[in-house]
This record gives structure tokens, sequence and C-alpha cells, in this order.
């Protein structure tokens, strides 16, 4: 099945939903991006991930990646070709700063392009996908001499980089990390831009190697001699594969991992012995170097989510309004009297209609979260004003985990939702949404587990910060305030219903307040008690999220669209109002009405 | 990651929650049966699982099977041995009637092997899988010298049998077949065993092809010139791939699906190109001839949810307890303090902790609900009192949907959950949990959708058929009844709290009752309202029946078990229903409260 790029609704939430041209016009260092601009970019982004990954994805996964002795790995069939075009469109730099070669776009297209490029290839994307966090941590804390050599030729994409954090004993447990660093100079102070050697064991490093680019740029956090414990103790290294001279360096891979999906990335097993690199920032400061883009990086991975989740959409709805099977118990209205007769598409019938219901109302508030978060991080960076940017920091950084979590959860769920609209065809590769199934699981997995985005949601920047959380409770309520007045203010009598959506909101922001001051108040006494409610209190805030994002579109739907596309919008608004929002209440009943006990687990 | 037989678990079940024994002593077709033999057949087809073909397991969803040109399969090494040994073993022919050369064993023991076989091996187990179907199909309809030919050889497992339902345009819709049957002689009458020729394509049929027997037995759905369209047009006809004078018939395996998993099973496209055959039963009464078995076959599908749930949480816990990593926010009581200053087991943290005691609860309950339904299919099917086995029937008539559904929503699901507790190790093969959740996919699908499972229980046996739900209704107040009265008499006060489990239970079938009483009576004004929460009062009933399961499991663990093991029960149950049973109610509320309206997606 070939990935389509949703490029009118992805518009539609730029212009009309987020109305980002105006959010551009206000920062200086996007004065050249208008919504026109917006439009070529994603057009022909859009075609890229159609024509030329899209039809490489259900074959890459059947042939997946090869370890050769010797310690490389070939990529898929038209892996390399795809890079080299990916390349010459100048794609890599997008978001990267002009004065470091990059086209110094906002985050907001580049979300916008990994959508398409995850929906049509996420092994492929894998390859570039840590490019922006690489970039933005050499240039940020590289001496000069590493940085003029480094940095343009990642920016271009020339050569690809790698992130080496995972060892055996050490996953979300960086702090266990055992890999050494040592100066090649004894003598010489052991500061930003030393030459050091480098030895140990990574795993799970994507892109550890490829026959994608000539050079490959690792960032490995090691450990300096007598360097404290834990993760106080971890220093960045840069480590190419071929060092300036020339000579292979001994940065080498082992293997690479059979895996559920992303079956063209390779995962590789990394031994650096004696590698030859130089510390990146200062030493023992590596983690935070390392994590300087934490922000879009995990935005970048709630991202897959929704190009997993639209792609997945996409396929389910046609299959469902092309396959026929058994007759529905009822009929959309002016449909065919005189087709009555035979079998009905199966979208027709109410178990399917509530899936792809589901699904449809799931990706379109999904990407108005989505998308917002990227811009509110574009104008957190850009912004002009300190004062913007600060608040924008801090909802950005409140935002960032419910996407990192929910967003993945909804693509690979929905997408597992969507096979079984497929039936028996779904679970064959034909039709692509199996390896959907596979290739999203991941995402829940890497760039802090789902579950560790709950914690990092309700313990640091919730209770830790109440102050975050009111902007959000702001936000929600300003926009009640917008569609009351406008529902007070329509000629016709609120037909579309905005104070009923004014309400709910309102509603949500003060069950949201309640259950959060439950929290905050209980857990002097029950220290854990956060941690036994953090995935209920992420999947119920991101619910809340949908509801505003829902009303979001919804009042963007009255303004300048066509009939059809307003209907489709309005009926799905309402859909995830009187479906799915009743479905995730019972997760804040559970933390107000008291958190029952744990008990510990045998075996 | 081996598979271990829950032996001890699987027994408890057995003897203490439903005290099997003793109602295999009421059926003397059993009267050889008792708990000393069911130990000693659990415990070789343990083995079997664990030793045999649990090896196979991974290397088999590596290596898949292998279409040949010729139209032949190799299945992955092993399978063919694994065979051998198993009708060596005499396991093909357990619940089969005696004087058909099987043992003559209950379904209860065919579950609990099902359960063992799926959870080492789906792939493999899916060969088998169909054999007590085809047996019973041939039992009951051959006409005598068809019979007399094939049976033996089914039963014993020395040829294979595949049903051949399903057609590129028909699935879920096997009205729209369009393979034709002729008859050979044009004169004769059609009927019974009259030989005939098949014609037509089917796809996805499971050991379409393979060379792990001789023979194999193609049962095929056909159309008879002049038959009426839809189903009641549809004739089974019995198409052997080598025929009885040694030719090779017309019924050719066209190439074989890549699948999301069970890659070691074959699934084939037929081609049957004027394939000689014999009509089984009576012509055009095809479909319910086919489906003769339709209890017993899902029964089994939900023998694979379990299968899949119980071997995934095994491996979920294992991993959990031995993998180190950051410090728990709180530890059990008793832990080595000395120990406190390292990285603590995952199980201590709170978000895994829940994870598993989430999948240990389903996993212990849904183990009572599908071995409760063997046992009553045993005494629908040999109780000496006819009165016994029509309440017995329609009791499991109700239960089969939920068993096939339910369980197997669970197990694919709970798989998924416990591949998370893996976090990027479960992504990778090695540990053998994300193919337990691609492997586990299909049931949801295959044997009548989980959607159409839905429907089939809400529409025909609770709407249609009020007084099955009584018996449910009866069986959840009798357990109620009878927790009180334990907890009346009990001399040390009710420490297990047995009366507030009974007031569960009743609050349970009130609320089945009621929502049930709210669907019957609003249908009437809204015809396809049953359809559009059929799936959600599926899972709600699920639910009610985990309650009344769990509520099984703790007065069982009053008896003769060790503290340990008693302590862990009831921690169990507690969970399941502090936590698991509440995030459930909503669906009965979405019922009771009125269900909205369900638009008409648009693409």
């Amino acid at each position: 099945m070939s990935y389509i790029p949703p490029l009118e609704r992805m518009r539609f939430v730029i212009e009309q939903v987020l109305d980002a041209p105006a959010s551009w016009r206000a920062m200086p260092d996007f004065a050249e991006v208008d919504a026109d601009l917006a439009r070529e970019v994603l057009e022909q982004a859009g075609r890229f991930a159609q024509d030329v990954i899209a039809p490489l994805n259900g074959p890459a996964d059947l042939q997946g990646c090869t370890w050769q002795s010797g310690g490389t790995v070939k990529t898929p069939d038209g892996f390399p070709a795809a890079w080299r075009a990916f390349v010459e469109g100048g794609w890599p730099a997008l978001p990267c700063a002009p004065e470091d070669g990059g086209q110094g776009l906002p985050q907001l297209l580049n979300a916008a392009l990994f959508e398409m490029l995850v929906g049509a290839n996420h092994a492929w994307t894998m390859y570039p996908g840590l490019l922006h966090g690489a970039c933005e941590a050499i240039r940020h804390h590289a001496v000069p001499a590493l940085r003029e050599r480094y940095l343009p030729r990642v920016v271009s994409g020339e050569w690809l980089a790698t992130m080496n954090l995972t060892e055996p004993q050490a996953g979300s447990d960086l702090g266990l990390s055992r890999t050494r660093c040592e100066p090649v100079d004894a003598a010489a102070p052991v500061a930003n831009g030393a030459a050091v050697t480098v030895t140990g064991q990574k795993i799970f490093i994507s892109g550890g190697d490829q026959d994608m680019t000539d050079n490959i740029v690792h960032l490995v956090l090691a450990r300096l001699p007598g360097a404290p414990d834990g993760t106080k103790g971890l220093t960045l290294v840069l480590v190419p594969k071929i060092l300036p001279d020339g000579r292979r360096n001994g940065a080498w891979c082992d293997g690479i991992e059979k895996k559920m999906g992303i079956k063209g990335s390779a995962t590789a097993q990394m031994r650096f012995e004696q590698a030859e690199g130089w510390i990146l920032g200062e030493p023992n400061a590596g983690l935070a170097a390392m994590f300087l883009m934490m922000n879009s990086a995990r935005l970048h991975v709630g991202m897959q989510g929704l190009g997993h989740l639209e792609a997945a959409t996409r396929i389910a709805s046609a299959y469902a309004q092309e396959r026929l099977q058994l007759r529905a118990p009822s009929r959309p209205a002016g449909s065919d009297a005189a087709a009555a007769r035979g079998p009905d598409p199966i979208a027709w019938h109410p178990a399917m209609r509530r899936i792809l219901l589901d699904l449809q109302a799931r990706t379109e508030g999904a990407r108005v979260i989505a998308y917002w978060t990227a811009l509110l991080l574009d104008e957190a960076e850009h912004h002009p004003d300190a004062a913007v940017r600060a608040q924008r920091h801090d909802l950005v950084a409140l935002l960032t985990p419910v996407v990192k979590a929910f967003l993945t959860h909804l693509g690979h769920h929905g997408a597992n939702e969507a096979l079984g609209v497929l039936g028996g065809h779904g679970y064959v590769h034909d039709w692509g949404i199996e390896q959907h199934v596979r290739d999203s699981r991941i995402a829940l997995i890497y760039e802090g587990t789902n579950e560790i985005q709950a914690i990092d949601l309700l313990m640091r920047k919730v209770l830790d910060r109440p102050g975050r959380l009111a902007l959000l409770l702001e936000v929600l309520r300003g926009e009640a305030g917008t569609l009351d007045t406008l529902a007070g203010t329509a000629a016709d009598g609120d037909p579309a219903g905005l104070a009923r959506w004014a309400a709910l909101l309102r509603d949500e922001a003060t069950t949201l307040e309640r259950a959060t001051a439950t929290l905050q108040r209980e857990r002097a006494a029950r220290p854990d008690l956060p941690f036994l409610v953090a995935d209920d209190y992420l999947h119920a805030l991101g619910h809340t999220l949908l509801a505003w994002a829902w009303a979001r579109l919804l009042r963007a739907s009255l303004g300048d669209l066509d009939a059809a596309r307003r209907q489709r919008l309005q009926a799905l608004c309402a859909h995830g109002r009187d479906w799915l929002l009743p479905a995730a209440r019972w997760r804040w009943t559970r933390i107000e009405s008291g958190v029952p006990e744990l008990a510990w687990p045998g075996l």
C-alpha cells in the first residue's frame, strides 16, 4: 500500500487551527517563512516521502540489514541512493541554523517532515533521526577545531551521526555505564576537546554502521579515570568511524539485532577498542550535553507515533470502503437502495465504523497537539521576547513527555486496531499494516520509555513545578472563553455547539486541577503514590489535550472550509467527545477516589 | 527464553478451584479419569511442550516455511520430527472417541494441552489445531466407506487435515464463496458421499501443504451446480492431496503468505483444479457440517490467548526480577538493607510492578474462565442427564464467544505489555517476547473475528435468548451466596474478605442484568444499538467473569495451599478487584447512560 501524504490536513492545522504564519511573523529568525513557503516545503517533502522512500518500505522490511564480517553493515536496497537524494534536496539541514549551513526553518516544519518520512518508511528515517540532536550537541559543545571539522558535514548529511548510550547492563539507568575513555596525553589537562581513547561496549546503536555515508560520527558516553559513579561521571566523546588522516578508527560493529520491526534500520552492537576521539563539552557533563535536544528529540519520537497513526488509519479507511462483506444493519443516508441487496462495504458495519472513527478522531487531534508543541518549541527558542521564550519553554517541557508517550501509544495501538479492520489481510505483509504495528512498537521504548515519560511528567513537570500546569490550565480555560464568546455572538444560535465544548473544556481543566491537587496533598503521606498512577495521569492528560485539540479543530472548521471536509471534521470532533473522552475518565476517577495499594508481585 | 509449563497452577485450577475430578466421576464416559491421570497427562504434555517444540519456536520464526516450485512446502527444521513424536505419544487423539481410535479424554485436558503447546510454539501447534474439528466432521457426516478410509488416519495423526473456507472475496462473509464442485456421475443422485470434482481458489489455508505427513485431508466448502446463493448453497467436500490409488490430486499450493507471525505455520493459497473428492454430509449443508465443532474450535483459540498470556507473563516476571536498573521509590518488606545502595530489580519499580500484577492477575483469572468453559463443554457432551447437558450447552454457547475474543485480546495485549517490561530487549528476537506479540495477533482474527464474536455474544447468545444470561447470573449469585456462607461461618472473622467479594459479585450481576435489560428495551427503537456496543458488552462481561474467577481462586486459596502461594494468589485477586475491575466499569456505564450516535466515517 502506497503512502499518501496528508498535505491538506497538515496545512489546515498549520494555517487554520494554529495560525502558525502569524507566530512566525513575530519571530525575526523566521521572517522569511510564510504559509506559501511552508506549503512548498511540505509538498516537496511529501513527494520525497511518497515517491522515494515509501516504495522501499515493504521490501526493506523483508530484506533487512546484513552484517558482514569485518564489521560493516549493508542497508536494504535503495537506502543509500535515497539518502543521497535526501542530502541533495537539502533536507537534513532543514531546522539547523543558517550559519552552520542549515536552512533555519521552524521545528514545526521539521516535525511535519518527519511525520511523513516515518509514515512512509520508519526504518529509513532512523538514519537521519538523530541528526538534529547531534548537530546541536556539536554546535554547542565542540571546541572550534572539532566543530569546524564535523559540523558542516553532519549538517549537510554528508556524514551521519549516532548516539551511543546504552550498554548491556545500562539501559534506562545510564549511571551504570562502564565504557571508559582515557586521555591520550596524560600530562595535558583533561578539558573540552582533549584527545582520548574510548574502550567499551555499546548496544542498540541505531545506524552504528551503514553503507549510506563514507564516515559516521559516533557520540559516545564514557567514563574518564577517577570519574564519579553514576550519571555525574559521564563524558561525551566524539569518535569518528574514519579518522581525519584516513585511518579506520577502533569503532567496530560486532553484529546487528534481529528485531520486531524497523528491520531496515541497523541496530548495532558496537565495540570501541582504543578508539580515538575528542571530548565534547565539559568532562563529566556528558549527559547534559547529550540531552541538550531532549525536547526536540522526544517531540520527534512523538511524530513517529503520529506518522504511523496517520498512515495506518488511511490504509484501514481505504480498505474498509472497498471491501464488501455481509450486509450492514443500517446504511448511510443517500446510499444506493438498488445496491442494497449485496454485501456492504465493511466501513458501514458499526464495529468497523467505530474503529475507523476512533482512529480518525485520534489522528486529527494528535496532529494538533504535536504541531502546537512544535510551534511552542520554535517560540521557546526564537521568540524575541525573553518572557515569552521562558513561558513557552515551560509549556514545552510539560507537553513533551505527553507528546512522546501518548502519541506513540496512540500510534502503535491505533495501527494495531487498524490491522483488525483488514482482518486476515491485515496479518499478511502485502498491505503494509502489520509492518506499521511492528515498526511503531519501538517508539514506546526508546528515547526514554513511556513509563519513564509518565514519571517525568507527573513528578518533575507537574508536582515539582506547580506553575507549569497553571500554564496549561490557562490554555484550556482561554479556549473555553473564546468558544463562549463565539457562541454568544453567533447570529445563527450556536449550531456547532461551541458552548457545550466550552463547558467541557472547563470541566476538563477543573478535573485536571483537582486531581493534581489530590496527588500533591496525598503524596506527603504516600511518597510512592505518584509513581503508581503516573501512567493514568499521562493518559488522562493526553485525553484532556485531545479534547482541547478537537475544540480547536471544531472552531477552525467554522472558517474557510468546504462543506464535506467541515462535516467530516465536526463528526470526528463529536465522536471524540462522545465516544473517546468518557472511556478515559476512569483514570481521573482512580486518582481522585483513592489509589489502591500495590502488592509486590511474585514470579 | 525457554517455556516452562505452569503445571502447579493448572492443577490448582483443575482440582482445587473447579474440582473437575468430581465432575468427571459423574460422567460414565470419563469413569477412568481422575486427578492422578490428569496430572500424568499434563506432566507428559508439559514435557513435550518444553523439551520438544519450545526449542524449535524461535529458530522456526527466523527460518519460516519455504514454498517450493511444484507446489510443496518445507516446514521449519525439526517440525516433521516433532510431529512424529507427537503422533507416537498418542497426542492427536486425546479428545477423540475411543471407538475411533482416540483416547476419549476430557476437553478440559485437551484445552490444558493446547495452552501449553501454544505457549511453547504457536506455529507448530497450528498443524494439529484443526484436527479435532476435522475428526468430528468426518465422524458425524462421512458415509461409512469414506469414514473408514480417512477417520482412523486423521485421529492417529498419520495424516493432517485442513479447513478450506476463505476465498479472496469471501472472508467473514462465506456466502460469497465461488469455489465450485460438480458431480462426477451426472446421472447419479447428488447425495452424501457422492464423488465430485472441485475447482476454485482458497486462501489463508493453514497447513494447506506441509512435509509433516504423507497425505493431507482437505475439507473444502464448495458450491454445487444450481445451489442457492449465500451460505445455504455451500457443500462440504473431502479432497485428499493423494488419492486412494496413489495419484496426486488437483489440490495445489500456489504460494504461502508472508505474515506478521506464526511464520512456521504454512498459510497456503490453494488452487483446486478438477480435484477429486467426496461430499461430506448433506449437499448445501456444508457450513453446519464444517462448524459442527465451533464451540470447541473457539475455545481452542481462546486457549491460544491464555497460552501466550501465561508464557509472556512468565518471561516478563523473570526478567523483571533479574534486571537491575535505577533505585525504586520503595522496597518490599524484608529486602536486604545492605544492598539498598545499588540499583533495584525493575520488578520493584511501581510502573513495572503494576504491569506484572495486571498480567499475573489476568493470567490466573483467565485460566479459571477457560478451564471452566472446557469442563462445561465436557458436561454438555457427556453428562448422563439430558437436562444438565442442555443447560451446560446453553452456558457454553454463551461463554464461548467471550472465551474466544476476551482471552485472545488479553493474550495479545498482555504479551505486548510484557514486551514493554523488557524495554529494548523486548523488541529484539532473543527473549522471544516480541514473537509472542506477533504470533498472538492472529488469534483475534481467525475462527471468527473478535468483532464478530462480540456480535454473536450480544445478539444471538444474550438478547435473542434471554434465558442464557439467567444461567450466568445464577452462577454469579450462587458464588456470592457460597462466599457469604463461608464468611458467616468462619471462626476467625472473614480475614480474606469473602463478604466483600460476595457483595462485589452481586453488584456485577446486577449491573450485567440491568445493562442487558437496557439494551433489550432500547433496541426496539434503535435496531443497530447492540452492534454499536457489542465490543463494550463483551469486554465488560469478560471482566465480570474475571471477578467471578478471582473470587473462586480466593475461595480455593483458603484450602490446601502453602503460605507463599496463598499470599501470592490473594494479592493477585485483590489487585484484580482494586485495579482492573474499576478500569472496565465505564463500559457498563456507556451502555446504561445512553449510547451516543455513531457517524459515518469518510476516508
